[in-house]
């Protein structure tokens, strides 16, 4: 087995319900090459490079790899250490002694920078390393490619619980009149937009949505959003993204709840607690919130199947495009068509992706600033599996008095 | 049609995913019994009989109720109103004009209060009217019944969210070591235990479960445990009821953080904040929570199909304890085996169940205080349609060495 060279796999970044399938795919397509001696799991992204924390996945049984296709979470475990010069030069030294000529690295915008570290640590020593970067982000802020595996899940997600959530609301409005959604999503609003993907109705909750790429002016102007909303739809369901900012960029989670965490960062909590105090204080309106959380990025058992299958195939494609010879590459998802939906996969260089954010365009933000457009829908629509199973109103039917 | 007399059926207290099968249980039951001569829907519980909003049942479209099995929330709007002696004799009086008999009240423990009221007015005035209550609360805390539908589909929830959560932490443990999982679940653990249904294996999370019945000595007492179980896992997943207290009944959400609502409540927001917060301020351990909130209490696309059909079960027999005559008793679920599951409906006296809570016995929760037994596992997995379906896991393969 000799001389053919192995791959290296590792999965870095915030988790999915989706990440492992692109691993299932990166070690089928491997085996089915046949062209890798070994097929070498990193534990932990680059720290398991650095510390030699490795497992053999080329020797796992069929079901283990079958069955990473439905299990959410990093089976390899992540990270999200930064190559330095130092540390990258490192990580070469190791992928040489174990004869690692291609690594394909499952993850976000920071796996592309580590992709591109490696790729330049090795070019100073004349070592012939192959690197592709697996795209995986539920935040969808990678440029490039259409979207990003992991966020047709969490999108999906978000979508029937923001749905659910409003039902609720709507049934008890009289004494809960305000709900709000703390959803992630980084400095983009891809997820929260995704909380209408539920919406079929005129005055269909969520009421509002905020996107970091329209901040309200500041808490005031926020709370008097609220307050027409409430005077509009009897009832308020607002989705907030845990990081928005005001307009100068101050959190909107409170200075007074901040505080600084143990690796000395001053750390915002999400917006939720300050907001629905703030809401009932200066509003007179009960107000509660949920925060799915990382519930919401890893909830496995509503995956969008598009998503799921997509991040298969770049798991896939990342292979091709190694014995290909390719370097530098982050594998790309290209829509060919919106229905019936159909995509096929690409390639970018990683100079083009690392360290860059893609926000929610403006055709996407309704012209209020709280809401999506069709071409939103048109676009996300498919990605969710969506339209999503319709619910069941009642007739408002009077009674035929006896 | 006259001289049949006509049900009204309502519904009360916390939406639930599965409320509107048991709605959907009592008007198709009462359908095909023919004996109703019309099937009165009240808007809001009993504001909808004070303020007579009534909606027919009994004409809706067949499709509208099949779609009601798959429709969360309360598709006639719900309430928290507690009936007065006054109102109580107001609302007997309505029903009367309207010709209805027979009352169908689906609710948790405040809508037995509820019809317990109602039947006593009515008895009063001499006039005959029969009251069931049908049992409905995702806490599980009414006495006289196995369980109560809504239960098994928030476990369910909860039991993959907190598994899928976990997961998460085991992935990213060095840089996020501790989360906490917040959830709902009153006065009761039931909800809390729920979220150990996903465990397998030694060492899986959460690690540490916080029961209502086991409250932490205070603060600090619960920081040590945190601080114990990081020793030992190298990582703490928590789970954390929403309204959980110290021994001497302090919230744990932090007295600075609590507020008084537009009701004049002290409003105590749920610990995730505060004890977030506590966690990295003195265990410089970095934390996070999630809050799933009102959604794990209404997602619809992963219930347990067995706590579904028992949610429409209870409707239809709410309607044969009626045509046969009884009056001011709930549903009950009475459990006939466990594997194979089974069980059947009955019925116990509304004064044995009204104001009142079922704790989780000691016999579920595990002698540590932190996790649960067997004998919950064995009680609590049919109602979820449990077990999970496993998830793989890599196999701990070294490298044969090149």
């Amino acid at each position: 087995m000799a001389g053919r060279g192995s791959l290296l796999v590792a999965q870095s970044g915030g988790a999915t319900a989706v990440i492992n399938a692109s691993l299932a795919g990166v070690v089928r397509a491997a085996q089915e090459s046949g062209r890798f001696a070994t097929i070498i799991g990193a534990r932990h992204g680059v720290d398991g490079i650095l510390s030699e924390s490795f497992v053999d996945l080329g020797r796992q049984p069929a079901a283990v790899i079958d069955g990473l296709l439905h299990t959410p979470s990093a089976a390899l475990g992540t990270t999200r250490r930064r190559l330095t010069e130092e540390t990258a030069a490192q990580a070469v030294a190791t992928l040489a002694r174990y004869d690692v000529h291609a690594v394909a690295y499952i993850g976000g915008n920071d796996s592309a920078d580590t992709a591109l570290r490696l790729a330049a640590a090795a070019r100073d020593v004349g070592y012939d390393l192959r690197v592709v970067s697996v795209p995986k982000t539920i935040d969808n802020d990678l440029p490039g490619t259409d979207h990003c595996p992991g966020y047709g899940s969490i999108a999906r997600f978000i979508a029937l619980a923001a749905r659910d959530a409003a039902l609720d609301t709507a049934a008890t409005a009289a004494l809960y009149p305000v709900k709000l959604i703390e959803v992630m999503g980084r400095n983009a609003g891809w997820v929260a937009a995704a909380a209408a993907l539920g919406q079929t109705d005129e005055g269909d909750g969520p009421h509002l949505i905020f996107f970091p790429e329209r901040p309200p002016r500041d808490l005031y102007a926020l709370l008097h959003e609220i307050r027409a909303a409430y005077d509009r739809h009897g009832q308020v369901v607002a989705v907030v993204p845990e990081t928005l900012k005001d307009a100068s960029g101050r959190p909107l989670s409170g200075e007074d709840l901040s505080w600084t965490d143990p690796f000395g960062h001053r750390y915002y909590p999400g917006p939720g607690p300050a907001l629905t105090r703030a809401i009932e204080e200066h509003l007179g309106l009960r107000a509660r919130f949920d925060k799915p959380g990382t519930i919401a990025r890893m909830f496995a058992a509503c995956v969008s199947t598009v998503d799921r299958q997509e991040a298969y195939e770049v798991g896939v494609a990342a292979v091709r495009l190694l014995l290909a010879g390719d370097s530098q590459v982050m594998v790309t998802i290209e829509r060919l068509s919106d229905a019936p939906y159909a995509a096929t996969t690409g390639a970018i260089p990683l100079t083009r992706v690392a360290n860059q954010e893609r926000h929610l365009p403006d055709a996407f933000i309704g012209l209020d600033g709280r809401s999506v457009t069709d071409a939103f829908r048109t676009y996300a629509l498919p990605l969710i599996d969506g339209p999503l199973p319709p619910y069941a109103r009642l007739l408002d039917l009077p009674l035929s008095r006896a």
